[in-house]
């Protein structure tokens, strides 16, 4: 082997190794800074994921990162389950959200620049009808845990009563067998905001007698307002914003 | 150049590119879930940073990115403040909290394992003491836009009165020249937690008329409990959790 043959792979890695050391001394990165503020409620009021952080959030929807968060969300509420006490009066509650709480529509958001393109009610309402959205695993064993509990779930969810069968379906597709309660926007619910709908169903609940020991969504708005619940949790969700 | 002396560079190379190959594909970081969970508030009563995740909160706060995210929080309530409408009638107010908000503990926490080892009041106190903790840049930025609006500022802290002397001084060496309330915690508020006894500070700043326009933390205990006011921003902080 000559000395010139060597030539492009030195060239190959100094340019590999650039990379790399440009990634590992300035490991800033706008687009991770923006999806913090996301997360910890100061960025409001979005209605597309930045142009620039449409790479990003991708990467960290399909390669592990957002399941990963997702299940560190899960296990706090687990330990935090694993030590409530249960009245065990059946007025024991827990409050889910489904779109991407219980539910998956990432393989549609994944044909729209994962949240890049503004959101297209007759597209995500074509999706929803197919009735196949996954199961996000971690939430299933959350729900698991609780229904062995005896503590009554309600899925408390912005779809319409439109969607309710095949709502019902996907969800019992995705492992979820039973509920005391799929709350969804009726005719009365219409044109307000999530954060009004979803607290004033909430309240309810609360006047029926039950305890909203937890509370889990992916947006703020499942989890501010009224009658929120003894704990919240935030499932991390870079796609939309839902006020 | 003989052929046997491109060899340790193309090692060196090699070794460089393999790493940041494997950057790129596996990028799963548990540290990093960690902390988005700690800034949602889902990982709650923590008390030392996890062991395993010690380097990665060095990193974190080392080498920009917890100032990109400080900055963006922070850009996103100078977009608030910018459409605000102020009555000007002395009773628009700000609160801002001081550790890890307005004045940086960085250089003490460095010393500790960045929240690595449980916290030690005669170690920090005596860092307290110096004065010299060093301004948040993108806090007094937002400080002087809320200043030259007419804005009061009010800066509610967990330490102790004491320390008023001290504190205030180091507000003014760190670019804080004027402020309507430095509000530490007095004899009465001993054996409180900070979310109620910053709740009760604010709760008084509205007896008196103030309108708590915005609000600025790092812990959750600074924005959550009453008159929390009309938009609160979480500025990061993966060192230290107070409930």
């Amino acid at each position: 082997m000559g000395k010139a043959s060597f030539l492009p792979f030195i060239l190959f890695f100094l340019l590999g190794f650039e990379k790399n050391a440009s990634a590992g001394r300035h490991s800033v990165n706008g687009c991770s800074a923006w999806r913090t503020n996301v997360e910890s409620n100061n960025a409001r009021g979005w209605i597309v994921v930045p142009s620039r952080c449409v790479s990003h959030v991708g990467k960290y929807m399909e390669r592990g990162q957002y399941l990963l968060d997702f299940k560190i969300a899960i296990e706090q509420s687990l330990a935090y389950v694993k030590d409530l006490e249960l009245r065990g009066d059946g007025k024991d509650a827990w409050v889910f959200d489904t779109d991407e709480t219980t539910l998956s529509n990432l393989p549609c958001y994944r044909e729209h620049q994962y949240g890049g393109e503004a959101y297209n009610s007759t597209v995500f309402n074509e999706w929803v009808e197919q009735g196949t959205a996954p199961v996000l695993p971690s939430s299933l064993q959350l729900y698991n845990v609780l229904l062995r509990k005896g503590v009554k779930i309600f899925f408390i969810t912005g779809r319409d009563e439109d969607y309710r069968e095949v709502t019902t379906k996907n969800l019992m597709r995705a492992g979820y067998r039973k509920w005391s309660g799929l709350i969804m926007r009726g005719d009365n619910d219409q044109g307000t905001t999530a954060v009004k709908y979803k607290s004033g169903k909430r309240d309810e609940l609360v006047k029926n007698g039950y305890r909203i020991l937890g509370n889990v969504g992916d947006q703020w708005s499942d989890l501010t307002g009224t009658s929120v619940g003894s704990r919240t949790f935030k499932i991390p969700n870079p796609m939309y914003y839902i006020s």
